[in-house]
């Protein structure tokens, strides 16, 4: 079997990761061998080869925290049949040919379902969702803004945002990607810029918005704010520009604009099992449903591990790039 | 009498107000001619000379937002005997020498309190008393940390906490300012600086701080973040740097920080007449006792409009500076 593993985090991403050859391991009791369809490489992931995520595996790692498997083999006491689809517990290296695992924190899917939409369950989804729901109260008909709508999480807070009968503002930072937002049902895209509130309150006529979502950070934070009505909220969850958030005290001070965070490894450290299986219920049944999907760029076996890093690093992307199989 | 006037609005605050000299009017129905004892030269009021506050008044306006002064004369249907000591409603424009204003707006005060201090009651001490409450729930040996601890706000800040029982940390940006907040309560007086968290974390014993109040905005936003201990909470409600607030996701994502803006007069239009009494009564009463008071660098005569506005906007100082009588 194959790893895509790092042994020590470095700026260049692609260039600290590797595709090793291991032996597979004997199944020891209550394991499974599962063969990786599907894993993406999320931001998050990239951060954590950078070194510069909230929260850092022991090294070496296997890259990769999310993504869906096929049942190779199971220890003789494992119920699981073999060739069974199941999603694979997050966080638990993700990018390989085969992992092995505890069968009990194997997830069984619908054997019929798009693996490679289910695989990008575990943390895209949920962020867009949470971030949606958990600070300010929307009713349908309400506007909410967001900037890189073009990305993983971007897409699925336009798609659900519609679900839930919200409108969006969606920005985006090149003229080239604003189609493929338009086509993903966005009710209106902007390309950034600094006289960004003046053209949402003319596209949204005057629209009284009070969610912002950013994942871009500085000046680019600012420009979502300046969007809000008073007592709005933006929501951050990212820094794609590498730089922190800049919020002026006009919006602040003046006009009682909160900044906050959201992480969903600390929403899932303080939300309930219930709340847990709410918000996984709703998005398993909307993506293997084909309401709720991403567009994928391309798909790298775990061997061109180097090659996908890069690309997922690289801006002008057009989807996610995966690592699984790519027959 | 005189007035401290401006007609337009401009970057240098002390070039656009000037003191000129008027007709005292005659009072009309219920009015009272109050001679003004002593009125502060508080930031807000200099943004609002250079155009940067969030509430402007019409031009011509007359600069000074709060006052005290002692009732002159009145009109034959006002009942407030002439001798009285007064406090002037906020936003009349209370830099003159005299101010006419409706006798059921003026607040009596205790005739032998020290006016120079009530004179800087509605504005300062509420902000940092709200400041104290409304955000985090704190309670007797919780930590707060503060930059501008010098200031006027800052000042009152350190000794609301020290008379709720909770402990402060204050940040000045000169060591010249730290025997003053010492002097006035501070347990922990730093000088800002990039190791502030490490220094911070030093100086309190690894104290776990929720609540940071910012009043410069850029960087120094961010090292008061950095402070802070997971779901802390920071709080601007100035930008003496002329700077947006920076903050950095490793404090908003990763460890669930806020950013909040405090504006009072927010507050007063949201608040009820029962919040409002409360908290003006105590501050009243602390006031009043010397209990609460803060530094006064100087007092100028209105005449001196230019040179006291540019003395408020000087670093360096060690005190208020007023308007009033100066003898």
């Amino acid at each position: 079997m194959k790893q895509a593993i790092y042994e020590k985090r470095g700026p260049v991403p692609h260039e600290v990761i590797d595709a090793v050859e291991k032996v597979t391991p004997e199944l020891q009791s209550g394991e499974a061998l599962v063969e990786v369809l599907a894993a993406p490489i999320n931001p998050s992931d990239v951060l954590m080869l950078t070194g510069e995520y909230g929260m850092l595996p022991d090294l070496p790692a296997v890259g990769g925290s999310e993504g869906v498997g096929r049942i190779a083999a199971v220890a003789s006491d494992v119920k699981l049949p073999v060739g069974q689809t199941v999603l694979l517990p997050v966080g638990i290296g993700t990018w390989a040919s085969h992992v092995v695992a505890a069968a009990k924190k194997l997830i069984p899917l619908p054997n019929e379902a798009d693996a490679q939409q289910l695989s990008m369950i575990s943390v895209n989804p949920p962020t867009a969702s949470l971030m949606l729901s958990e600070f300010v109260d929307l009713k349908p008909g309400d506007w909410v803004i967001q900037n890189v709508a073009n990305s993983g999480v971007g897409s699925y807070v336009t798609q659900l945002a519609k679900i839930r009968g919200l409108k969006t503002v969606n920005i985006v930072r090149r003229e080239s990607a604003v189609d493929t937002v338009q086509a993903n049902g966005g009710d209106v895209v902007l390309v950034d810029g600094d006289d960004l509130a003046r053209r949402v309150k003319e596209a949204t006529g005057g629209a009284e918005i009070r969610l912002g979502i950013d994942a871009v950070g500085g000046e680019a934070t600012d420009r979502i704010a300046s969007c809000l009505a008073m007592q709005g909220t933006v929501v951050t969850y990212g820094s794609m520009s590498g730089e922190p958030s800049v919020v002026s005290p006009r919006f602040t001070i003046f006009k009682d604009i909160t900044l906050k965070g959201f992480w969903l490894a600390l929403w899932f450290k303080n939300a309930s099992k219930e709340q847990q299986m709410a918000v996984y219920g709703e998005l398993t049944k909307l993506i293997a449903t084909g309401q709720l999907k991403t567009k994928i760029q391309k798909v790298y076996d775990v061997a061109e591990i180097k090659d996908a890093v890069k690309a997922a690093t690289e801006g002008g992307r057009d989807g996610k790039i995966l690592i699984g199989k790519t027959e």
